[in-house]
Order: structure tokens, then sequence, then C-alpha cells
């Protein structure tokens, strides 16, 4: 009986081979559950079908994923407990014995094919755009095709026992999601651990309003790790930020700042206080 | 002789549709010039192939688009003079004789059918999965498929000579994607016109050091209207700020801010200053 956590994607999608990296260290058994959309991981976890979901949350190259953020919002169930940033590493697929020159066309999804754009111009290698870089995968294996390789995971190679013909592939190794790990109860890491705490909040616009509201962290040297901006539709000049800082909820000097933030901020909702990845 | 303006995407792609909705009003006429990539966009702008590029940088639901942020501090020869707040509204398109009642399967992007779920569930129509939306609409043309529907803009309908047999079918009408129109020379509006102006700068770490940066605008009454911090890769606790403030750069206060701030700023640019969109 190993711990369920959900991700969004097929098995061996990239999500899957982050929750292993994040669960290695901890010796714990991990049984990954595949779900269709980020909000059937989100249910499976609110209703108690698996113990945590771990989900993308933004990009190096792509920016923020605002549909998960909207998630946590809506799910006041969930909590974030963990972080990780996970190294996007493009790998060349292929079915055992099948041979690089026997390589005519590779199939992946459109960003991955764009990602490794440099690798595949110097291979010659004919591109067919596809949905899924996991479902590439899946489908040399499904369909037997031997002329054919996939852009995707190390962990696709493990779950549909492909050979790896290339691996770090991509263009620029600068290529980071950084996951969440979510569970039911929330779990602030005790002081004197590196830690994160996540929140929303909402501003009514005022000059220097945002200034105000920054103005807690600073006046308790408490260091900002991310600052966005998004704003609210239908409510002209209204915005709501997404905030990490580098401290825990046990700490006091946290909770004092938001208590403070809260006599600026109409609205606040903690999302999480967790230790901070780093290793990367 | 028209206006040529680079967008990325097939003809019929919702960028097209944003720019033809942003010259409308001016009257001028305008050749859309289709690019593979955002980065031969920014080249056929930055070579003087074309005289404008229309560029997503920003999607209310999936966040800002960081590769179009790059390419924006790498072109130093390329300024923002434009934006346009453009609703994405999802068309269900087929060849001229179909009806919604022949139509099996239906396709699109991912992003479109997931989009539009609700719609596709309510009539009992297939999902199929293609790498764009404009390109879907293609295919219809191209292989005379009378079975099938595709989801588009509505510019895709005029460029195929598609019918509508159904529209705005998203789930969620709040799907509005920022645009910035972009030009070799600078153009700041005169004082009077609501305007914008976007920078990017760099921060060393220092506790309180955003809320520092911050204060140029605030002791100025300069009202923010975008802020987004990204993490440098490789250098760690070092981060980039994109940041849009309310004024133009013809304004001597703005000046002043972005004087002040460069002291603050190891690294400081300003990316374009231009009027805001207020229709949305």
């Amino acid at each position: 009986m190993g711990l369920k956590v959900a991700f969004q994607g097929e098995r061996g999608a990239y999500s899957e081979g982050a929750l292993m990296q994040y669960f290695a260290p901890t010796g714990e058994e991990v049984e990954p559950v595949p779900c269709s959309s980020f909000e059937a991981a989100f249910e499976a976890l609110a209703s108690g079908a698996v113990d945590r979901a771990v989900l993308p949350i933004e990009n190096s190259l792509a920016g923020s994923i605002h549909r998960n953020y909207d998630l946590l919002l809506r799910h006041t169930d969930v909590h974030i407990v963990g972080e990780i940033n996970y190294r996007v590493r493009h790998n060349l697929l292929a079915l055992p014995g099948v041979r690089l020159e026997d390589v005519r066309r590779v199939l992946s999804h459109p960003q991955a094919l764009a990602q490794c754009e440099g690798f595949l111009t110097r291979m010659h290698l004919a591109r067919e755009a596809t949905y899924d870089t996991a479902g590439s995968a899946k489908r040399l294996r499904e369909e037997n095709l031997r002329d054919a390789a996939a852009i995707a995971s190390l962990r696709a190679a493990e779950v549909y026992d492909l050979v790896v013909l290339a691996s770090d592939i991509e263009d620029d190794p600068e290529n980071y999601t950084r996951f969440l790990v979510l569970a039911r109860e929330p779990a602030p890491p005790p002081q004197g651990v590196p830690a994160k705490t996540s929140i929303v909040f909402s501003l009514k616009n005022a000059p220097g309003i945002l200034f105000k509201a920054l103005s807690v962290f600073a006046l308790r040297d408490i260091d900002l790790t991310k600052i966005e901006s998004r704003p609210l539709r239908g409510q002209r000049w209204q915005y709501i930020f997404y905030l990490d800082f580098a401290a825990s909820l046990a700490d006091e000097s946290a909770q004092n700042a938001l208590r403070h933030l809260s006599e600026i901020a109409p609205f606040l909702r903690v999302l999480g206080s967790y230790p901070q990845d780093t290793t990367n």
C-alpha cells in the first residue's frame, strides 16, 4: 500500500517524472495515479481517492499556469505542502532494436518539438506533431512503430519499455518546471528549515497600494521569492497578486506580516507553507 | 501598398483576428503576414520585411508568455508601440452546406477543445486534437471534410470561406489575450493620452529591495498595472521583473521615476511606451 499521488497526463508524463524525483529521497513507496485534467487531480485529492497531487505551477520558458492558481483558490480543502524545481530533459525514445539511422520521423507535442529544433535539424529528422509527449511514446509501443521515435521523459521510457537513442536533446538547458505538492492537511515546516509560504491577495486600486502591501514584508526583513499581478476581468483596475515569501507560517514574523497585510488587503488567502526546494 | 504586419501562426489564427481588430479603427490598409514562429516574426520586423509585428504577451487563463519577453529583451531594435486586449471567442466552423446535425467530430487544438468542453459534451460531439486552431479550419477546406467541424476564430471562417455553425462556444467568457504591437521606432504617446510604459529590470537580492524599487513609482503617484518576477536560472536568488506603469515616457514624472530606479537596478530597459487599450 504505497502513497497514492495524482498527476495530470498519461503514464510517463513529465509530471510523473517530477513526482518520482520528489518522493525518491523519502524512501516512501509511491503509486502514481494519472488524471485526465488538472481538475480531475484536484477532485481525486479532495475526495480522498489519492493522498497527494503534484501539479505544475510555472515553467521557466512558458510562465505561470494561472489555471492551477484558479483551482487552488477554488479548493479551500487543499494545501501546498511541498515544491519541486524539475529540469525538463527531453529524450529521443524508440522501440528496443531500433537504431537512430532507422528513424524517419519524430513524434511529440509541438512545444517539445520546438524545444528540440536544433537537434532535429542537425539529424535531418521529420517532425510529426501529436498532442502529448508521453502519448507519443505510448503510440510507438501500441502501434509497433519501427521507423519512428518519440520525444518524451525518461519516465516514459521506463513505463513503455523503450530505449533512449539520445538524451538531453533540448536546445535550451534552462527549461525548468516548478511543481507543487498538494495534500488535504496543511504542514508548515518547523523553524530553521528553509521554507516558503504562498499567498494570494487582492488590493483595491489606489496609488502606492502595492508598495504599502509589500511594506509588511520589508519591515520584517522577509524575502520575497515570487510576485505576480493578475488583472481581475470585469473589475477594471482590480488585481489579485500571487506572492511567495521565504518563511514558514510557524515563524512569528510571518504571522505578524500576514496579520498586517490583512489590514490592507480586502482578500487574503494562504495557499500553503512548505520546505523550499534548494536543489536547483 | 498596405501596412505589412507580421503575426505568428497560420492564416486565420487568433493573432490575425487581434491585429485586424487593432488596425480597423485606423482605417489603414493592412496586409497580415503569417510567420511560423515568434522568432520569425521578430526577424521579419527587425529586417524591414514588415512594418509591424503583433504578438501575444499574456493570456487571462494561461499567464504570461515568457518566450516573447525573452525575444523583446534580445531585440534592442524593436519597441512596443501599442497593445490590444483581445477577447478569445471560439466558433464552430464548417464547410458551407454542412449542418450541425451532420457533424460527427470536432477538430481543434487541445486547449481550444478543453475551453469548449461544456458545449461539446452538451452536443455529444467527438473531439479530435490537432496542433493548431486555424490549421483545423484549413484542413476542413483542403480535405473537403463534410462530417467534421473546427473550433477556430471568425477570421479563419473568412480566410477559408467557412460558415459559423455556433459562436461564442467557450465555457469561460473571461478568456482574454493581451497582444503587443511592435515597431522599429519608439512612439511614446503625448501627455494627456492614457498611456502605459513597459520596463524590465533586475535587482540584486537584499531584504526589501523590491520595496525600495517600487518606491520610485509610489513616491510619484504612478500607478502600476502589471508586475511579475522571474527567477534568473543559474543565478540563485537573482530575479528580473516585468513591470508596466500607467504613464508615458513623455511625462516628466515617468522620466524621474526611471532615473531613480536606475540607481537601484543594475539592469533596466524600457521596452516601449504606448497608448493604453481602454476598451476592455
